[in-house]
């Protein structure tokens, strides 16, 4: 029997908040396809002033979020997109940008950091005067935090220079933003100067910070009057969707301040971790909530073996190949949390539970996520 | 000034009522992208189960439902669909099914009451030796009712005839359900029998039934997981889209039975507007809650004047075209607005408001709708 | 055994003359993906030039030549073109607008004429005020003369208000001129005029003008560019190419004074099939050299028995649908084929062979079709 | 003043021989796509017969034969294909794949020789379990022999390595053999033995064996009839295509033997150029008829004065890159084109034109070529 769950597969598994709740249940609406829900209103507001943009729209995911965004810049047949070939929106989006949408996808390396090399990218712009045999160039697309890459961050710097190559060839630049605020609070710079080069951003309110559903894509009003279109036309249009705009505004006032505490605890947790014997991690890449852990060759358990011996203590991860795993942290997971997961993985390994810290069974955790 | 606003421009502009609000306040939610949110799961079953289907799939709007449903049907490339030339997919639904999918649509000629003449559908469905220059045949979509037509009723027989006719041919058949339950209540006829001849149907709860967002798709099993996957790639997956399905569970169970009144508020509204000289109505075509109102040529009032003179009175009604307008009735609208708005048409024909039947202030209405 | 074979079935069906075969032997070609095959140029430009455009370029097919001109003027993702709905394009294309280029087409219903009503026409331009539902109207297309009406013609008066329509609207005209010739010698009107109002025609070498291979598109400089990037993408862009553009070149010089000759025998055809008890031709509408024969109910003979019959005397019609035929003219196709098509019908419902009018076993066909 | 052309920049320059000319005049020829052209027919089989497959289709151009391969074995909608970041299919095509057929490229890396790393190509193969999220791979694509690796071959061993791969996973081969006859002669391995692994195989006959016009894709028979179908589709289906057939079949009669003689020339080539100081060529990469050469930093001479220099003198060489050139030998290059080349190489560098080896004046050209 499992005495406590600590979910550690995404940071898409945050239950809402009883301030979420209230939100909803009292949250003014109106039909939102008709462009008059002032909640909507006021959630794409805040995140269009939060990003520096002129305005937003509100979308049920980040993968629609992209998907409308890609388009909207590759509204002409023939267009391609340079992204990272590790990049969310190549792996797993059912690679909808080209079987929904008929856009070229031209993968650039992504190199450990989350970053394409500049000159990569440079090499990978067509040459307009080839276009007898090449697609267009139109968008450059980024990730940041870059979930691949351990959610490592991409500093204002590099995005400029990436928005520079843009600029210059004519191109739009696109930024993945699902957890814009993690790289923001890591790196200590406001959202708005992160992704001040970009055309775009899809900003997902419903991980780190733990709306229910949502995000908002933001960018120059014609392109956001676009998007509103293939909204539409994706179906994504929804009536009355003030109700959880409020409770994704309450994520956006609430929870970037927590933000922090999840990227302590990662660095803990990878800490703890790499003291155990058949585990490796990376700590310094740990720079925002998520880490990758290896499991080394010739360690005493197997991948398949710890997955289950920890299911059976309530830890969940996400198994990435067959040696990897992946941990994401989150609000709703507490010190204790972190110190019962240690002391898991130790088990695992040791067959015996050991204090590792501090430990102690703790009973701080949300109520809401019980 | 507007001392009282009577929206009929459609009936997707209903509000949500307490109860919905209260359901959405203590809703049961969890990560659906996932498939683990019980209050999605609970609704998608109750659909599946009223319309006799395996299996269910909540979507964010009508246009995802329909646009997923014949992207599922006609998945390889070179699929041709038929469909009624007025039909809301065809007309509606920004050619979502070519512009995204790909999918070559094939419309045949609506008759006045929504239907498509059996034979004429029999011509259009390609002779498969004829493959080298014609696109397959996948799919024929009916829609009830069927609103371009005013809202007029499908019978299961005419339904059952058309799916003979699919099956015969190997073809899937699949109904646009946006307003099923007006066409079940009309007809006095159970929804499962409307479509048990029906591969896929998709059910509006954010039209008549009031829901604030939503639709169900119900089909096969395998038809549903299909369907999941391409809601995934459009964005359209939901994390706790449990809060939404909630207030959509208590549309389902509490409006079905304020559809009737719809339909008779509709039918009295359709009569009193027939006695206005300048109007023409046909109040035999006015099944369930849609009317088609045509200002007569040579009628004392233009069309765009007679707009303004009942928006200044808070009568919101949807122009179609040059001199014709859709009224909608919906479970938000009284006895007494019906009095009032035909008060107000009158007056704009004869610069004077008149008595019409018992019409007096109401104060019945919703309080949720003020 | 068959003495004899009269392919009426279309006039794809044309062998090449020894004038073609002798071009070939000797045209001078180079590499036309580099725009360097001067026979390919010489074509091109001659077909502009007799069309009234800019610029031409040679594609393989009049499928081709139509799949490139929809998709140039429709090159922004949400298009959507007018045409008729029994066109070539809509009918006997693959739906390749659709399936490959993801245009939303709007059919429009053909006259029996050919044309379609212009205020039908402007019904179906899309309101860009309802751009957040409706597809954008980018094209008309027109298809002159109109196959599936038998071949009739489109006058230049009609064309022309379609163009302005089209104008008025900001959008773009296409003619499929797969049998433009045809129109142009039937009404006495040079082609120039009859496309006056296009922005693009697709002009076919390979049906009565009987080139083995090959079409011409026509337009604009700019439209030209696009089209010939657009080729290639198709995988349509050929190398020494010349060869089959002299080949159409003959074509073009020697063959379009036999077309009156063609609609003379389509005509004499015509007649002598109206007399046959059995058969129903609408013999006003043979304008061009199709003709549509129906097989009158209760006839003698069914359909299938006739066809079998004709072919076991070598004559080849194209059925189309349960009781109806098309029958093609050209070059190939003698006078005295004519009778002797004629004599076999007959023979088909009498059981026995009739002189009608100056039948004789001729020797006057071109020796390159034995 | 120009005394002769050396044209190097592809051995798609090459001009049909006398012998293909007189089979193309003498050419039978019917309508292909009715299938009843019997010298398309007859090249169809040959090259089936030659690849070991059931069945060929003439098609216009490598890239259509790529892009209607990839569409039929990636039909349905979501489909993804694993090909190299350096091959013709993803560079050189327009992005066809995905523009035209909405299919999901997923690049992986290619090495210096072509060929793609086996374990990189099992990862990138999507987890059927993912499907939520991932595309579906349906397709491996290989080009052999590897044009933008400088013509490197792919060994039978190789591709049987692939196609293990791809048949444990329920995947299907595809080859671009644009120039699979120079492989299969460089390695003296058969063509079909270097095939044996594919589902299908591009073959090109307008490269390097001379002929005007064309390809043909070859797979199983029903293979071959979706082919058939999606040919026409896009506009490829050609009447009388046989002339151009007739000419293919001349070429891979005739000059398959001729391939060995540009390799060794290419060699040659490679290794005159290896010795003039500011070139740099790997000859050991140079296993076919393509080389490349690049310009060292600090030569005496920019890339730009190079081409002017060597054009000024008729030779003409491809750029690839701000210093990097690519040189293609065929069959209309004489070993005296050779050492021409090679002496205005020197020239260029030290202003002053050497003898090279046994350089003279050449009179032994194809005189069709002049």
């Amino acid at each position: 029997m499992v005495a406590r769950t600590v979910d550690l597969r995404s940071d898409t598994v945050t239950k809402p908040t009883e301030t979420m709740r209230a939100a909803m249940a009292t949250a003014e609406v109106d039909d939102d396809v008709l462009g008059a829900d002032p909640t909507a209103f006021r959630l794409e507001s805040e995140v269009a002033k939060i990003t520096g943009k002129e305005a937003g729209l509100f979308v049920s995911s980040g993968t629609m979020g992209n998907l409308i965004s890609v388009l909207v810049h590759c509204d002409i047949r023939g267009s391609e997109v340079i992204l990272g070939d590790n990049s969310h929106i190549h792996i797993y989006e059912n690679g909808g940008i080209s079987t929904i949408g008929g856009v070229h996808p031209r993968p650039v390396k992504n190199n450990e950091d989350g970053t394409m090399d500049i000159d990569s990218i440079e090499v990978a712009i067509r040459d307009p005067r080839g276009e007898l045999v090449f697609p267009t160039t139109k968008l450059i697309c980024l990730e940041n935090s870059h979930a691949n890459s351990g959610g490592r961050c991409l500093s204002a710097e590099y995005t400029d220079r990436v928005g520079e190559l843009a600029k210059k060839n004519g191109l739009k630049l696109h930024i993945d933003g699902a957890r814009i605020f993690n790289a923001s609070v890591a790196l200590g710079v406001p959202v708005q100067r992160l992704v001040q080069a970009a055309d775009s951003v899809s900003v997902c309110l419903s991980k780190g910070l733990g709306a229910p559903v949502g995000s908002v894509i933001v960018g120059s009003k014609s392109f956001i009057t676009k998007a509103r279109r293939l909204r539409k036309t994706l179906g994504g249009g929804m009536r009355q969707v003030g109700f959880i705009c409020a409770a994704a505004f309450v994520a956006l006032k609430e929870n970037v301040e927590k933000l922090d505490g999840d990227h302590k605890k990662a660095k803990e947790l990878a800490e703890g971790l790499t003291q155990i014997k058949g585990l490796k991690v990376d700590v310094a890449a740990v720079e925002t909530n998520i880490i990758y852990v290896d499991i080394v060759e010739g360690s005493k358990i197997t991948a398949e073996k710890l997955y289950k011996n920890l299911e059976e203590h309530g830890v969940l991860v996400m198994p990435k190949g067959l040696s990897r795993m992946r941990i994401v942290l989150h609000h709703q997971i507490s010190s204790s949390d972190v110190h019962y997961t240690l002391s898991c993985f130790q088990q695992a390994f040791t067959g015996m539970h050991q204090e590792i810290g501090s430990y102690s069974i703790s009973t701080s955790r949300d109520v809401s996520y019980a």
